[in-house]
């Protein structure tokens, strides 16, 4: 098992927190510092014992790490490395959990005179909860990792990455930046946006007399939970992985219209092969 | 506590299942008559006690009971109450519990020559599993159950079968017909069909080497299961219910249509204010 003597956690919210619970439950890092723009933030992580120490400062927090893992909202991944660089020691691995990967891939390996041993990541974890009271440290194990190294990615960097996801139970793949952010507009983007609309419908549908969700069950529930997912992250995934998003809502309105002229033309056997073979899908692709 | 000497169900799945399991748990019968085309059905209803007795025979069935619950799949209903009308006890009282209630009522109240004491009825409840063996006792605690009497419901039916549903532990609502399919077309339909596109969506968006389910969060997770439900159920609800859904579908599409225009324009702050008042919907409408 791979062992840090100090990870700097730049955000400490709920994927940054609980990667340091987690890491210092397997017993894999000597010292975690939580970086932070919010003093607040940083004494709460600190009464919790989420962090052993914790700054506001981007420069003072990094400059010992051997490992630095910037989760912080996805837009702001890109400036917080750039400004970070220059301050890591020259053999620190540096990743990200940011949701898109394309554009903080190809920005970080782009900067201008930095040579970082940088490795895209993105743990498929998270609750709609989120700050540092939201973090455990059980939320990556069992679930998967992404990560996506390039040609440009140091070897060491990516084995050590590699190996830290592992050791805290999530199942590492490798994928190339683009095509995990295809997959990843199509099979958790999407269906945010999707949930974010439907309730914003019922809402629209709703009066003040008549309100709609008193009466929700099963299904809207667990849209609307979905829907209650932090807006700027999803703000800035909308914004970062914006085509394929665009891409993926066109494809969605296709399937929906075509289930809308099902349901119009009255056809019931044909609407019910479309319905029988959508819930196939459970058992063909999920199994 | 409303005390019935005999109840027919019609149709012992889910729904049927759970009620005489429950009926009897609440000492609220003295013997529950199942009836289901479905000669396996019986059987396996009779063999875990959830049912006295049974037949696929509806006259017999349906002769000696002073309460019938239709709960069949929605479209059967109207045709079922129509065939066992003649045959039952002139103080027998009939409900269903199809989630589509306008056609069903204007239906059975204009039977020729049939004068019997019907009240429509709808438990809010239910799970992805359908079959007997997915049938338990609490189903119905703490649930609503919404149900649409008429000018023309005699007051002891509407009182008899009120009382069985809150004496079940749920929470009773009268609504007029027409109302019950507008909101639950909105609440319950909507989700569903917008849930089975998704799934559709992401199925036609994966490939033979490219299972893009493989990657599903959980997001994703909550739509495949309510994607899951039984084709014939939401076949009969689309039909029967249709006008109200497709007003739904397009409102649907128009709110979709909106946040994508936000992706689209990249204005980070409009989209921000957008996902947080929809967000901010769970606190205004739910509390």
């Amino acid at each position: 098992m791979v062992v840090f003597n100090s990870v700097a956690i730049v955000g400490v919210g709920l994927i940054g927190g609980s990667l340091a619970l987690s890491a210092r439950e397997h017993g894999m890092v000597k010292k975690i510092v939580g970086i932070d723009a919010d003093p607040d933030t940083i004494e709460r992580a600190n009464s919790r014992h989420v962090i052993d120490w914790g700054t506001t400062d981007l420069q003072e927090g990094v400059r010992d790490a051997d490992l630095v893992v910037v989760a912080t909202p996805v837009r702001s991944i890109t400036p917080l490395i750039s400004d970070l660089a220059p301050y890591v020691r020259p053999d620190a691995v540096i990743t990200d959990v940011g949701s898109v990967k394309k554009e903080i891939v190809d920005a970080v390996e782009s900067l201008p005179g930095v040579d970082i041993g940088f490795v895209g990541g993105h743990p498929i974890a998270g609750t709609e909860n989120s700050g540092v009271e939201a973090a455990f440290p059980g939320l990556f194990a069992g679930r998967k990792c992404v990560l996506t190294p390039t040609g440009r990615t140091p070897k060491r960097a990516l084995r050590n990455v590699s190996d830290m996801w592992q050791s805290l139970g999530a199942d590492v793949i490798h994928m190339d930046a683009a095509a995990h952010d295809s997959v990843f507009g199509a099979v958790s983007h999407l269906p945010h946006y999707v949930a974010f609309a439907l309730v914003s419908c019922i809402d629209l549908l709703s009066s003040s007399e008549d309100n709609l969700f008193s009466f929700s069950a099963g299904g809207l529930k667990d849209f609307t939970r979905i829907a209650g997912s932090d807006p700027t992250m999803w703000t800035d995934i909308a914004l970062m992985n914006r085509s394929n998003i665009l891409s993926c809502i066109d494809r969605y309105r296709e399937s929906l219209t075509r289930l809308r002229t099902l349901i119009e033309s009255g056809d019931a056997e044909s609407l019910h092969t479309a319905l029988a073979d959508i819930r196939a899908v459970r058992h063909t692709r999920i199994g």
